[in-house]
């Protein structure tokens, strides 16, 4: 009835240059490219300044306290893929170290990304293995406990299937299905086209209310100009 | 490439005889009988004690602030169906008050699930119409944005589709695929017989201990008893 | 410089009869009416259920682990006053309990608001003191640090001034300036009667879709139904 | 070098008589009496109104996710006793339901006090066994790693030993030394005695400014009434 | 009766020397000079390391999820402008990036304070133009709803009118109203030379306890030292 | 009854060699090494990138918003030392700052852990002198209520004896008992030469499934891939 204690070992990862193109961009951009969603919640922070991320996911469910499917999804880690970790309740605990970067790394992983906690944060850092994690903490896990990887899972409020593309940096981190993938990417360039020549008027000195022509729209919701 | 700015008429709802063979069982019950997967996150409380709910979901993607796509769920509710509403960020927002729950009732709706606030709760609670929400707040709503009925939703950590059976009790909220709701409801049964036997040998003094022959491998774990 | 350690015995209280029209309604009502301001945080809710109060505000503005200013402002309650209380950092102690629910009552106060804790519950509850606060907790207060009364407090997000009708029932706390008490009063029963119809419509089955004529503007903003 | 994985078998209870005068007062009233030390975070709240407890602490500590030693804390249970339980890191699983509490009032508790969640709420408020608890949630736990019991805990931010005096009722939960039960019944007897002639005085209108002789050193701290 | 969809174009700042004067000194000083009011809750952080601004309050009321209100601010910002820009409710959403900033300093704005998320983080590190905020997000908002722009806001706990000082460094955010902003400043630079005294004789190893001669105080306060 | 108001000025340090030895280790290193006991909340975070301290307890119970007992306890202060400073509620203000950095300093501390705000981060930052806490804030604190130093205290869900080794680093704080500092050093040598080869043949490819031999207790759990 469920798929707890499941591996699923072939997914249909996202295309290779749809995933490059989305690394150019920040993830307010892809955001918005998406129609705004598949943003995971703000609480999910970079450990380290600076982080960022993009690749194919490989999904682990995992449960409080135990980190036993992490050394399982090692073994389904291609290169250019971003393990996103799932918990099946509220836990801080550090499910995940240097030891288990090394591995992942060896493996081809490009980061993590983990609705729970992480440690060994010094060590991260001067590998330089970006993580997305909802806080930090020492506490270590135990192995005895079935979940699954590559299910569909629900990590920090957003749906991620295997293979979909996980991107994160300072602004967060988004979730863009394979499917739609190099659509995605087509519609963030446009994005950013668009967008830097609003940059230039702006920084010239013209307002948001021409250039957007908002003036009409204000004036007809009520907005009243006093002195 | 996303789907905002659907609404899905035609729904395949989990069979009713499983539906109501589910809602005769607590929240805990089920969440087990499933293998402890879909359960929402406990911050989803119910605005009066005692209120429960077991029906098929219509699924609502709300914005903050904007609660324009409830009218719009309300004309896609049959008899027996949950309004499962997602917002797209975190909003603490009454999304809904009497006059949406007369709305609803009307069109046969048993209750709501909505990972944001909700108000008018006196009124709530004298028409008995059952709410799990994440808070309580009067501030009101605006009706600007599109967003989308029965889609995939996540709501409060839960993947919710259209059709799939949603139940809740003190306990909390927890989501039955309409495919294995039929399963789940015989689970639930055979787990709970098996509880009322427990329960009577528990009351009688005997130990958990001995009745889940748990000594030998608390020993062996290295369990020591000191005086 | 800053007005701490004043007492201002003089204020302005709304008009009374505008402040008993007010008591009428509910909370989302009146929310509503103002035009959607003046609400305060969701996190302040009623120590009991059915709780509610509306009055004039004697403001105090407490430091945390404090409450000494509880009894001055005591002094310059009169009867029909809401005391209002504010700390000037985050805190959970039990500023009040039933002592001074005593003397407030005594007074002629109609309950508190509170952006911190209070204590004796069974007590406040027995007596059937309103109080609405962030939480409970046993844990007392000194008596060693002025703050003020009758000043402009903000109080759990909400500006409060002294003498502005203070309104709360399950659905929140909201504040309503002295100087508008009256046309917030006459705005809430229009809101209210223009409900009822409203209720009955949509009671009939008739859809908000149809009673707020939405149709059309969905159907411009780009809404799809598929089936 | 730690003590995890021992039970200890014999502890001092508190003095029985010490803890029936206990019963008879508010937390609030223990807490004073106590010289304000020993009370829990104001998050543990009781899962009905009304409850309330008090007896010696047999204590556990379990892991996030697993509750296997509350069978073993079972055991060591005596008529009087409280279990409290507390989890070496933050976790919202439900440790305890209805079948446990069957065990453990078979044994003489008289209810459960612990940093995590609990569920089967229903079956407990109507068993009217106590329980006050961080949060509610249908979530189970395993029964795979060891803990202890009757150690030293950290319990919401409060130390208990075994065999010292828990309280509880709507205001929170406090500790008391098994060694200092006695002297705290009597601190606490006096204190309620003392509290019933001021509230006769404040009820009669006469001010805290005034009973406790406070003008002089508000005065003193700079206070100024203006009009 | 609300001032909702207003904008005042005249406002009276701070006195520019004052508020050039107040720019020199950290928050927790402006704080104590101020008599330890004015100060937005801890929450508010800004979002790069080293952040700091000091202006004259543009002020901006925004709803949740809807940016609308911050193009008809960046109209009214004059050089050395800081925009405060407080939610009608709670919200996460990211209402500013750097399109928005590039067009406040094009205005002359000198920073931010908001009471909700911000995104392009990287940017506007990059620009270094200071942001405090109560969260990051890449979620975007929409344009559909009225708010005010130059009226007074409650914003993380602290009242802002238009023309108050507002400064902020890693310690935090304070507001100055403009008729002391002078006053204030003096003050600062009181407390600030009286810092640098004390600061020379505590790092030679004299005790605050004889350099505040607090032993006396503390003897008669009952402490007693043991060995 | 209590130990309040009570000032313990011989007591037991740890070993000096064992704390240096402790220091040379990361937090997750010695907390595995204690059995996973002793970690502080993950709430309690640096106030600076790199912050890291090892010393010998010095405790402090402070009550919310009064540091006096931060001066007592300053004079208690040994080379080599941290002040572990408890509050007896939940509190934000910053209770320390600049100036009794400096004089901790002159009396040889190696740093501050406290579950409270602090404030004068950029000052605390040049100096160079480690602060972990729960939050930073500028608001400041007075002095009027007696605590005590070098009691028993808990800290961030941590008990912490006076003379216990205190470790912190990016991952956390933990307590070490005196007690058992040797001990622990110990084995936390032992752990971190067994982890060297462990992370060799990681990044040598080889997985943690084959390393830690953990492919037959899957299978007899019932782990399945599936393609």
């Amino acid at each position: 009835m469920n798929n707890l204690g499941i591996v699923k070992r072939n997914i249909d990862r996202a295309d290779r240059a749809a995933v490059e193109k989305l690394a150019g961009f920040g993830i307010a951009t892809i955001h918005e490219a998406m129609g705004r969603v598949g943003l995971m919640k703000p609480t999910m922070r970079p450990i380290y300044p600076g982080a960022r991320l993009c690749g194919t996911a490989v999904t682990v469910l995992l449960h409080p306290g135990d980190n036993w499917m992490m050394h399982v999804a090692a073994e389904q880690i291609q290169p250019g893929d971003v393990v996103v970790a799932a918990i099946s309740a509220e836990c801080t605990d550090g499910f995940f170290g240097d030891l288990l970067a090394t591995s992942f790394r060896a493996r081809g992983a490009v980061g993590l990304v983990i609705d729970a906690g992480v440690r060994d944060v010094r060590d991260l850092t001067e590998m330089g293995f970006p993580v997305f994690s909802k806080c930090i903490s020492a506490k270590g896990t135990i192995k005895a406990t079935l979940g699954s990887v590559n299910i569909p899972v629900v990590c920090a409020g957003a749906l991620v299937n295997p293979g979909d593309v996980v991107a994160a940096d300072d602004d967060g981190v988004v979730v863009v299905p394979a499917a739609v993938a190099a659509q995605a990417a087509e519609a963030a360039a446009a994005r950013e086209a668009n967008e830097a020549s609003k940059r230039a008027r702006l920084a010239a000195g013209e307002l948001g209310l021409d250039m957007y022509d908002m003036r009409g729209a204000l004036a007809k919701a009520g907005l009243k100009y006093i002195d």
